[in-house]
């Protein structure tokens, strides 16, 4: 069994939160692959260097200049971060963007209405690199970036990234997806933290949106775990960050 | 034979050079490793960022905002840059700071009179990582970056690196070292580019020393390389970067 486990910019960019994930992230035994995001250090950095950050629908606009930031902040700065503390802990993480080992293929995505800019729609993840590093009991550790395999870095959505490599893990071996975030899962009433759902199910699922029981936010998160179940994924686990190596949060399943 | 070849920031930070120095290292035949380093582009992005590049001695002093920079520069802009550079090239290259797989550990380098900051001078090299890479056809493309194997990133010279990755790549194959600079090789007269030396002996350097013939800055890069010849590396070559996959240059050797 693979477990890939996600983690947002909000958990890892704070020093004691990523910490903290990283000391559960650790206990998870077996092998495991991290993905991670980084957007909002993305965002401080590329303000730092006087750019303008550009969101359409909740979702960055990557200018050329945005590229290079998101490049080094995602690919250098976070990615080599969490790498030096998993080596701290014993573990021996290695860091990948999608260019690495040619890890994932993306393509431009098409202008249609809105220009997302060097954004990229991934094609192909080579999931033999993952198995490979896996079974030399390394710990892979990739950033939410891409390549279009003529020479330019593409920038994609860390939570894709995640549905894509589990999907394409499960083609060969038994894989878990596990979604670490701020909460402890997927809450049957947004303002008690603790109404935390135990199983979705399709039928479940499709009862709470109608419902309007799971928040507009969670929709999205929630369709791409359902996606990845049909693809092969065994099960996909919505969680708090910090408690990734325990058998909590939101069980998503067939 | 394994070929490490390094190339420096002079080099890489030009897009045309890059594209002409990528086109020669993608016909070097056989196993090869990429060190690269950027240090231009990191006081580029620093200056942007308001961060004042300290120089002692022609070294750079690296203290934490220095620190985010470099691991932002040379392991994620430059790096990925060359990494999806090589794969467009036909190239299964993979991008690797020194955390990555516990490739490089160093220790911060102790403050004597001039206190460096998060400067590493190397204890290991893990080899069989680099190896194992290459067994798998993949081109390891190693960024100037080091760990303390307790969680902190450090800062060390490409050259220095190449040295110690060949030096411990020698100790398993056969390995030869080529540094890839502006010029054609090491000139007997610096006023004559064409005036290269074709091949410099422990007896040579020591007399082309005494001699005034070798400029003040060459001397490190040769005795560095001196150093590599006798911890086994089979041969040192200092050459046109750009022609690092023809025969010529400078060799350095016993």
């Amino acid at each position: 069994m693979i477990k890939v486990i996600k983690v947002g910019g909000g958990i890892i960019e704070q020093k004691d939160d990523l910490n903290l994930f990283l000391n559960s992230f650790s206990k998870i035994e077996g092998p495991k692959v991290l993905i991670h995001g980084g957007g909002r250090l993305a965002t401080k950095v590329a303000e730092n260097l006087g750019y303008k950050t550009k969101m359409v629908e909740g979702r960055r606009v990557t200018d050329e200049n945005m590229l290079k930031v998101v490049t080094m902040v995602y690919g250098g700065l976070t990615n080599k971060k969490i790498v030096a503390a998993l080596q701290a802990k014993g573990i021996n993480a290695l860091g990948l963007s999608g260019a690495d080992g040619n890890l994932i293929t993306a393509k431009k995505r098409p202008v249609d209405k809105i220009d997302y800019g060097w954004v990229g729609d991934i094609n192909d993840v080579n999931s033999n690199l993952l198995i490979n590093l896996i079974e030399n009991n390394i710990v892979p550790v990739v950033a939410p970036l891409c390549h279009d395999g003529n020479g330019k870095i593409l920038n994609t959505n860390a939570d894709t990234i995640a549905n894509e490599v589990s999907k394409a893990l499960a083609q060969k071996e038994d894989t878990e997806l596990i979604l670490g975030f701020e909460l402890d899962g997927v809450l049957k009433d947004f303002n008690d933290k603790s109404s935390v759902i135990k199983k979705i199910t399709p039928e479940l699922f499709h009862k709470f949106k109608l419902e309007g029981i799971i928040s507009e936010g969670m929709i999205p998160k929630l369709s791409n775990a359902f996606d990845a179940i049909s693809a092969g994924v065994s099960s996909v686990r919505i969680c708090n960050a910090l408690k990734v190596a325990e058998n909590t949060g939101t069980v998503i399943s067939k």
